[in-house]
């Protein structure tokens, strides 16, 4: 299951690619059900927030009603930055799934662990690594593609 | 300028009192100009993001038309929680101004501090206790009132 959610949340970095945004992909799912999918949109809507887990978080509370997502699993393509591992913090959301690690914002482990400062109201569970390869290749493809282009300009 | 701005920020949180919400209120400023004045609204909207400072800066991105808030300041009645500042963090504002501080889930140095985080994209300015007093009454009256409430209900 985890692999199927975490392919969902590929094609929707896809989604993104497509239209020149970092490939960055988002499924929550509540028991069978997917209540929300998203990709990263900050340029396309010129939204600071519009990561694709913030805009999940905010698609799926419409959809339940509530700002509470207690028994809710995110599956995000790189692991959450500082401002999504807060959102899922405040969302209460149970399980966090996500796939590539990244070294510089990563905050489950890779740069710094959200799960390490005490006083929070809620420590979801956290598993990283899911489709590791697929999801660290499609963002290094990205940038690759971009650093050609910038430099064939530049000719 | 500095109270002036937070004074406003507190009318707001006195917004966010009277629709019983915890009263946290927030002004994000460019130069001279007012960008966005917003209140938390996480129960009204029932959106687990509705925050203040989340509020304030996708109206302040939205009346720039740019995600990159670069050259703003953002007052905020409380201390940032992780989302927030990590809010602010992508969003590039420069100065933070805060009132009250908050030893539970306070990002700037109270809890954690983002700031010591290696890696990031920004680190903004910050600094806290602008019109401490009135900003950390303002939360304990609400509670306060809250508490008495409650009790009363049970009587």
């Amino acid at each position: 299951m985890k692999t199927k959610y975490m392919e969902i949340a590929l094609e929707e970095a896809n989604k993104a690619r497509e239209i020149d945004e970092v490939p960055i992909g988002c499924v929550i799912v509540k028991g069978n059900q997917i209540l929300s999918k998203t990709h990263n949109l900050r340029h396309t809507t010129k939204r600071a927030i519009a990561h694709a887990e913030i805009l999940a978080i905010d698609e799926a509370c419409k959809k339940l009603g509530t700002w509470y997502l207690d028994g809710c699993d995110i599956y995000v393509t790189l692991e959450p930055c500082p401002m999504c591992a807060g959102a899922i913090m405040q969302s209460r959301i149970s399980n966090v799934y996500f796939g590539a690690y990244d070294s510089k914002g990563g905050s489950y482990g890779s740069n710094f662990n959200i799960n390490d400062v005490k006083g929070l109201n809620h420590y979801p569970n956290v598993e990283g690594g899911i489709l590791k390869e697929k999801c660290s290749n499609i963002i290094k493809e990205y940038f690759k593609t971009k650093r050609k282009n910038n430099n064939e300009s530049k000719v």
